[in-house]
């Protein structure tokens, strides 16, 4: 059965050349050429039961992680937010649309995009959010791709990775501030935000590149979230860092002069945890290269 | 419980004049300033069980009216599409996202929309589809309100009402090219698409515009599915017309003199049913005058 990458990879494949620059199936948002420059949208279905468990979390966790996990697309293409509208299925049975309201605005007033409009349903099923931003680029300034990594790039990553289940994934911060700061200090190859897993979305910036890369172990940033959830799940903090995912850092892509600049003077914290390479995903550790499985969300549709 | 219209109508109320010209809490399109010109986007949700059936319908369907909705909205601005997104949330027990596609650009495709971009997910719950569809206005023309009626306007409507539940309300024709070759020809004061029916839509007019509006029973073009329909269900074809809704025929008001012209040689096929008077909503019959309660759908959240 079709996965999310077909039902993209089609619809992209239909879009007219002169309304969008060539995207990959998979970047974080569509560019659509206009007059005023390029125009970035992005739109993320956030589904009760899947996404969070409301019963647990709330509305306004719901409505804040909504919002979120939009406007970080916007920051994986370094671009700035404009304007936001949201679709809303409400479960008859405990239907808080003003909770709701307060949690999108909450997070839509930090980045200042105003929610501009939206449609709402109700019906005996669960709680689905679907929020669509629309962002645009700074002046002079072109969206940031997948496709950019070329072999000999260092590989940097915005915060510390793994556990995010254990309630970070409900409040994500969009790195908006910190994309805009990294795009006006060097040349960003390819960037894109970690939702899928730190190795997973890695990957898609390699197969849109058509490069591989080396991850160092030691360099990739642990969250102590990851530590605390390694002591009883089973698996290492690395294993939690590489592939729990929604972390919502910002994975990207530079020349090796830009990577000494940025570590000469970075604008935001960064962590540079690899290297591109010609072909394939390894992970050096003590010296010692092995291949790296990515792991993280599937989006098969099951 | 706050319904529908408190959501937007909160929504609405945060938005920055800067981004948003003031346009009403019910507005088909939200409006935003950009360098290039207004910008329009609204946004649909259809859900399993409200909207469709997906059982005696099937996927297709369900793309080619989420795609259709949207664009008439779009219609009701007098605007001209640019793109779409589309957000779902498949049934694990039956998802065919093929299906959907074809559906989806099934209409995208007859009005030039291309499909940029979307989002996928799925769950043991029904199936929802979110599009959102954002467009421009032709160079020199201003969107058209709900907010423009004024007393002495004429009411007219692009198409027959009524019984679309017999099948129409799955494959409705956005009237972009209606609403296009109106805007070109008349001074368009006020303009909505008939979702939640005749009635209904008309008293949103009439409330943004703040004034009223007699309706001539006469006039007003009965679809022959509300005569079939009127067979079995013990409402007149007439009350059908007034509120079964999901026609997404036009509803627009003209001064008398823009009326006269479209009389004269209307560049689409227009009924003129009713005029605009100082306040409350009327049905004249056999020259009598009696007070009519709009009815239609009602955006309670149940």
């Amino acid at each position: 059965m079709p996965g999310e990458f077909d039902f993209i990879r089609w619809i992209r494949s239909a879009t007219p050349a002169a309304v969008g620059v060539p995207v990959g199936p998979g970047d974080d948002c569509a560019v659509i050429t206009s007059p005023a420059g390029p125009l970035l949208v992005t739109t993320d279905v956030l589904t009760e039961g899947v996404d969070f468990l409301l019963a647990e979390c709330g509305y306004r966790a719901v409505g804040r992680k909504a919002m979120a996990v939009n406007l970080s697309d916007i920051a994986a293409m370094a671009g700035t937010p404009v304007a936001a509208v949201v679709g809303v299925v409400f479960p008859n049975r405990a239907a808080d649309p003003e909770e709701l309201h307060l949690g999108l605005r909450e997070v839509a007033d930090a980045f200042d995009c105003p929610i501009v409009g939206g449609d709402t349903n109700s019906w005996a099923g669960g709680l689905v959010v679907s929020v669509t931003v629309f962002g645009t680029m700074k002046p002079g300034r072109k969206p940031v791709l997948r496709s950019g990594a070329k072999p000999g790039d260092r590989i940097f990553v915005t915060g510390p990775c793994g556990g995010s289940i254990r309630g970070r994934h409900l409040s994500p911060v969009p790195r908006l501030k910190e994309a805009d700061a990294l795009a006006d200090f060097v040349d960003l190859h390819a960037m894109i935000d970690i939702s899928d897993g730190l190795s997973k979305d890695l990957s898609h910036i390699l197969e849109e590149s058509a490069c591989g890369a080396v991850l160092f172990a030691e360099r990739i940033p642990i969250h102590p979230d990851a530590m605390e959830l390694a002591k009883s799940s089973g698996n290492t903090p690395l294993a939690h860092a590489l592939g729990d995912g929604e972390d919502f850092e910002l994975i990207f892509t530079v020349s090796a002069d830009d990577a000494a600049k940025l570590r000469q003077s970075p604008p935001v914290p960064v962590f540079k945890i690899g290297e591109c390479v010609d072909g394939g995903l390894w992970l050096e550790e003590a010296g010692k290269r092995t291949p790296l499985a990515p792991t993280g969300w599937a989006h098969d549709i099951r």
